[in-house]
């Protein structure tokens, strides 16, 4: 059988690298998939000259959207939704929503990405507000869905409702989970546990069969396996996978001074070189793996900022597995059953 | 110049080790600071016991408050508030209420201690709600002051604009900062940074003479040394100080099998054994330090409840430097000042 014919729309100009990265992940993923086809938004005479030097010019799975405009880094969103209606991110986002593509992959600026996203694609039925999702690591190994990292900041009981219904449908269709435990995140303290928003949201989560909900978790558990899909709001999300980010930090400093506080071990530092670095990588979640955008009638994935040409293949691969397992489909079928069960 | 005498109330019974960590921190503290005058609260026989044991009975520099009852982990707050009047916790609160020492220590539950607390001490004027403060590590070596960890879930800007004057103080008189940076913890985009509270604790924020306030400030950047003192709510406080304890839980984990992956590293791993327990440690300031409950009309340092002997120390040598500070009355100060100046 003919493997389905997926189709990407990728946003070359964002990021801080723009097509130095984007160009060499495109050409890898065209390698790495023989049934992927891209169209690239973005500058095409630049594009052009890059994969020429990357010697992929005339590739047969590669056409072009030229954007005059491109969204920068610093574009406050509504700006951004307003005034770049020519940039290269709003034209992905286009493509998917007129059906051309499948889906897009940006490594733009984060907030112009969720507005445009969310004007451009709407919401699905019974889903008021999107969610940033990433897969982090555990400690045993596989890994754990959190969201919202950032979308919506401020999400009353049924918007965290709705997110841990989305999660679920990630962790069981994107990784292949059966019956993934979800759980809300909480602060520890059994009587002030929490914000009303909160403790409704437990209500209307612990009362849903379609859901393996476990309860509540702490900020000390995220990363150990206790739960597979981790529920909070934006604000909350975001400073969670910051902090997580700079403790990462904090860590590798540590530990480069305590290595060449030890003469013998700062002889043999170059041994931990790697296993140091590979730990940096793997609690910095967002620069290597991609973010979903999930919640609205088309695939977004976003790459970190700072995307390196793995961490864009990253998140390219992350769309390819969407797409494949058809994930807002399976969100919007998951939602229906709920209200058609609570009816 | 004779120094100052000392005083503190001991609950010695709470926490996850009671006497068996209570009572040689006690001891320790005494030879410690030779102007120290402890009054142990809890089970008189047991403690008396335990002293012996440790070759301390008559020591001249404790007395005793038996109390028949004790706070266990598992109480809630208002049922603990309500039925343990007779508890080490509550005499040792009752004692800095009555003027009898001038701060009390306990390593017990935590939402019954600032109930308690709340109640038995009353907050200072111009202080709506209480925070707990820690002093974190940060990249470079130090501290940073963080607020509230968990004491209200809920702010408004005006209780987030106490928290950054009761922060400042703290770093000033308790580390001895001049003009310490005070920062909101906000998430990254600029154009949805925040909630409503937050914008408008920045603006208050903002418009005081009274303190260096540099602005938001993220996740990744709380180790950093961008800011002395970091403000948030004790929600999100609270998830960001257990994700680092997470955080750092799963990079101990991977430092562990990826010393077991490398065979040459391996040999050598007993070197790195210190430099990562002294990361972890490091990575856990609320097991390794006390963190204060500020904003109240006395002095109460909370242990973490797992405190060993040296966690609880710290948290006693903390409550010396805040009676020596007299942190309280700078607190009331300050903010008294600001009133002032606003009329």
């Amino acid at each position: 059988m003919q493997p389905l014919k997926l189709t990407l729309a990728l946003d070359m100009m964002g990021g801080d690298h723009g097509p130095q990265s984007t160009i060499p992940a495109a050409v890898a993923a065209l390698q790495e998939f023989p049934n992927l086809y891209l169209t690239l938004c973005g500058d095409q005479p630049l594009l052009e000259h890059a994969l020429q030097l990357a010697g992929a010019l005339s590739h047969p799975r590669i056409r072009f959207l030229h954007s005059d405009d491109q969204v920068s880094m610093a574009d406050k969103p509504a700006v951004a939704l307003r005034n770049k209606r020519n940039s290269s991110m709003r034209h992905a986002l286009d493509l998917v929503e007129q059906g051309q593509v499948q889906a897009c992959v940006s490594a733009g600026n984060t907030g112009a990405l969720i507005a445009m996203a969310h004007y451009v694609l709407k919401m699905l039925n019974g889903v008021e507000r999107p969610a940033l999702v990433s897969a982090l690591p555990s400690c045993h190994g596989k890994p754990v869905y959190m969201l919202d990292l950032g979308a919506t900041v401020n999400c009353d009981a049924d918007t965290l409702f709705q997110f841990a219904m989305m999660g679920a449908v990630m962790a069981e269709e994107v990784m292949g989970l059966n019956s993934p435990k979800v759980a809300l995140l909480n602060m520890g303290e059994e009587e002030i546990k929490g914000s009303d928003q909160i403790k409704r949201a437990a209500q209307l989560l612990s009362q849903c069969n379609e859901l393996n909900y476990i309860g509540y978790i702490e900020g000390n558990d995220i990363f150990s396996g206790k739960a597979d899909v981790i529920v909070c709001d934006g604000f909350v999300g975001n400073v969670a996978l910051k902090t997580c980010e700079g403790v990462a930090k904090l860590i590798l400093k540590r530990a480069q001074q305590s290595i060449k506080q030890r003469p013998l071990a700062a002889l043999l530092g170059w041994l931990f070189k790697p296993a140091i670095k590979s730990l940096y990588q793997g609690m910095n979640p967002d620069h290597y793996n991609g973010a979903s955008l999930i919640g609205l009638r088309g695939i977004v994935v976003k790459s970190h900022g700072n995307a390196t040409k793995d961490a864009f293949l990253s998140a390219i691969r992350q769309a390819v597995r969407e797409v494949e397992r058809q994930v807002p489909a399976k969100i919007k079928d998951r939602l229906e059953q709920v209200l058609i069960d609570k009816a």
